[in-house]
């Protein structure tokens, strides 16, 4: 969805956007949540997972590329990417202490799902990211469950809500409630068109330091001596077949989308971009030693850059447009953008 | 000098500025010039070089940490300031293919200065960064002269100018005349004021995009049929006692400084960030293995990374401000930023 | 204990050997293991714990430094470690499948240890490394539990077992039985002692490749069906006040000591090694915004890197020299070296 | 050539070798030499440059990774190597001061041939590498001439020699004289045979660390107080189709033959490799946007990675069994391995 038209905030685009303005535009790809609210257990989190493409992933990998923008994080399988270039799992999305019990959730969903991983193939890679909803959630009390992640991956669909829900549920970005995102555009290469999409996970950034349409939104702009803390995951997803030496080069774009919503990149934030693309396929299983793949024109390659930085400069406005204000553990509030900015943001 | 206080420009600032607002305000900095300009030979080009610090550099080494924010470029040292995180010769920017004699020279200096090198000590590691001005300029003539990089070291001050001069005297800036920003903040840490200074040579983005104070200078904003070009080359300064890794950090932040004036990191672009501190000092001699040095509190350094966004953010404005248009080889004429925007930018 | 003297294994050594010729003659450094072998349920695993110092290491913090010799793996922590250049738990090596649950074990451990964790500072980044046992071990049951990561931290001490022990109970190392192993060195620096010691996982490398002190074992060398698997995992250990940049330089010898030994990085290698230095330490709790360290004069690092080459090496050979014949599941039987090359190795 | 058969070097290999033994086997690379030799004015240097096809490779890029094994070293052009996977121009091997002067007659030899570069196109990225001769020549008297460097490039063909010729006349290797080595392998997949080619500049390692076939040359080993210096430089030439993140992997097991022959991957030692396959095309000038290529399968790569591993070791070896005792400046002589080994290695 991201910012709808009627919205009052005005975020200018060169590129059209995709028909539902989601990740989901990018053919293939799922998204399912799993939110974990209950204000007397101090309870602010949850899960999102998404699904890279229609078949079975581990045996037909996606390219992938990643960028550490700021390693201050925790996420999980972000090595064997750069080294194999692929990714052979849904992404999960959750809060940092959810990481193991996600991973093991993760894992098992894949051996049920491939019964020769670990008999006569090797282990499975598996992709979990977080962010630290400790300001608002009982993270100490590592409330997700296993089940609560295989439930985000089965409610996988094309629709899915963004703001305080998913993993986003106890996310805090630039002292504002923050959350999930969402946005997609469209391009067109050799007369055929793709699409790009990003979803975010938003946790990030300083007080008074938000840019709407680049611009401060702040009459004041000043010192906080608060430190910028949390962190922002960014999965980035098209149809386009880029290599994955080009995707980790589309994700490193992701910094932009950051920077002109205010980020400056704090040390406390674990900024990790993921990029894949499911126009290009590696088999698990081939006899074949060389394959064919496709790889971009580098020289063509500034219209997906540019369209990656706006569409994630959306998602990180969208998490903010559609989240409520919050009251957290030790009656921590967190309030909404519309709450912040009452009149101008609606 | 940076945006003097009388201009219409605003770019808010969160942290007071150097005295110069130049990176000779980190002591012990110093830049010299070289403008080459024959309007008759096609002509426009330069060299400008830092030095830094007081002490010979090559026996009393500054740590260093770099950032390759877009590899599309040709600069020279940078691998060994990643290995040993150090700096031991001035740093010399100039033209793409002027880097061979620039290295010719630079090590001829250094030879000059230290007859140990090469005899009873290894080599040096000169760095030499460069940006393509073959739009404006007969880069193929190859006009860069050994003694042009000589007289840029010797001719060192604390004073020098911004805009179409030294090696940014043929750079282009999202189509218009780019060339040399700088810009300083100074940061306060245990009781103490220190200082954080930029120089940068800006020649890169797409028509168009150019942001002041993060809000878009033009009214449209569409898609644009030239490919982003050039490079951007950013030397990051301070006297706060960084190690090479905080340093590597630091370097790093320089692209949300370029994100804020619109940037979008395209393909291009060799965009190229050098971060040093000579605050710390790595002696080239010393009989002793282990060596005391200061390191940073990581959890305090966001004054750090959002000074030096600012800083940079100031220097791409800066080196827009100060140039002057231009009509270079073939014909090409740049508009300076007054002569594009005429009314708001004085 | 690596190989005792009176073995016919001769590896020729330049430095001398710790006391223990262990990863624990480091000072402050202790390793605990869990072995959990049950052949009616095809269970061979286990756990393997390093204690990286005496002090609270979440309040004190060593640096380090790692090195992905090749990525095909699944360790948890890099990121942060690369990004800050610090470690703050221990340090644990298990089985792919069991990274979830020792993730959990972990992060339940600093939780219990470190009260203000999630509620007045961050979260906290756990180290957990792995390699697939999946040829002897049933990985797919998952059978690692919490209480065994716990119980390896806690009977954490100065002596511990080598060979198909720990972590190291179903893990193969070019076709013969591998596992743990351990092995120290002491150099001299301005006129003190230190210690580099190492313990590793092997779990690499193909049929017919070993070497002995460089030397083939094999009279043949032939090409071999059966493609390199498993992994490599190192953990260097030193007083050494070496710097987070100068420990990635010496975790990257870790691969000399692998080559020497026979590995040739094989793609299914995920081969990691992970340098640490307690004679260095960050406060987590600090109002100073500068902090005294040391580093190393690397002009006198070699002894160092030839030092921990030496000691890798002796750590493949002795994970072999005292691993035992194992039948594991599906009645794969795996020689030890001993079995398999019976004169020449007692 | 690398070891001939009848030598009494025996290093086993797995691998046929190629026709020529040398890295010209890889169909259209071509090596040019010029030796620089006199030994009045202690000159003891020279120039080797690699052409790494058939076709204008500005035109058809060939695809290609890198492994900075250590970085204490100063080639040129790796930057964009990483960024864009692809390689432009011939790579040029010379000694540490000559770098700047082969960069600008490579650059003019560029844009003698594509009159484009510069004007209605970018620029172009050299690829120059080095080591420092100056134990032996007089490398502060900087002997390279660009004319040098042409003719290198001009006499290239099948046949060249190893040893104390072209860029590693004056290499020194373990305190034996060292140079130019190559060898190749020929491995077969899907049918088809392909070349796995190296040629190399040994100047690192230190006395009494020579390895034959792995195997310790001396019989004492001990520490040795002379650091080790100088560097290698390792060019990997290839027609297997692999992309350019499985050429940086191949590049990577370049370590593998080095430690082998003895090297720890020194301080002072810059050692570089680079990888390359001519078997994939870039085209640099193309209308389309995406474009076909070739990757290999992963899971197939282990003889690759195997064969390159041996072809480096053999090279390192070769270079020294070609090469002659020299007396250079300051009277520093270098036996060479037959005069240091005299019966064993003839």
């Amino acid at each position: 969805m991201g910012i709808p038209e009627n919205s009052n905030i005005k975020l200018r685009n060169k590129f059209k956007k995709g028909k539902r303005n989601l990740i989901t535009d990018v053919p293939g790809v799922k998204v399912g949540q799993i939110t974990k609210k209950d204000s007397n257990a101090d309870i602010h989190t949850g899960v999102t997972t998404i699904i890279p493409r229609e078949e079975n992933v581990f045996e037909n990998k996606t390219l992938a590329g990643t960028s550490v923008i700021n390693g201050f994080g925790k996420s999980v399988g972000l090595i064997q990417i750069d080294e194999l270039g692929t990714i052979e799992t849904p992404i999960v999305m959750t809060n940092t202490f959810g990481v193991g019990t996600a991973l093991n959730a993760l894992t098992k969903y894949m051996l049920m799902n491939n019964p020769e991983i670990g008999v006569s193939t090797g282990t499975v890679n598996c992709i979990v990211t977080e962010c630290n909803d400790g300001e608002l959630n009982d993270i100490r009390g590592m409330h997700i469950s296993e089940q609560d992640v295989l439930e985000s991956i089965e409610n996988a669909s094309l629709d899915f809500d963004e703001g305080d829900v998913g993993s986003g549920t106890g996310m805090i970005c630039m002292e504002m409630k923050g959350g999930i995102g969402s946005a997609s555009r469209v391009v067109k290469f050799d007369g055929k068109e793709y699409t790009i999409g990003a979803i975010l996970m938003s946790n990030f950034g300083m007080e008074g330091n938000l840019r709407i349409d680049g611009t401060l939104a702040d009459k004041t702009y000043k010192k906080c001596n608060k430190p910028e803390q949390g962190s922002c995951i960014i999965i980035i997803a098209t149809d386009i077949p880029l290599n994955e030496r080009q995707l980790r080069r589309v994700a490193k774009r992701a910094t932009v989308g950051l920077a002109r919503t205010g980020s400056f990149l704090g040390n406390g934030s674990g900024d990790i971009a993921i990029a894949f693309s499911n126009g290009n396929t590696v088999p698990h299983f081939s006899d074949r030693c060389i394959l064919d793949v496709k790889m971009f024109n580098d020289d063509k390659i500034d219209d997906i850059f540019e369209a990656t930085a706006e569409t994630v400069e959306e998602c990180v406005i969208s998490s903010l447009y559609h989240a409520n204000t919050v009251v957290g553990i030790r009656d921590k509030k967190v309030l909404s953008l519309k709450e912040t900015y009452n009149e101008s943001v609606r």
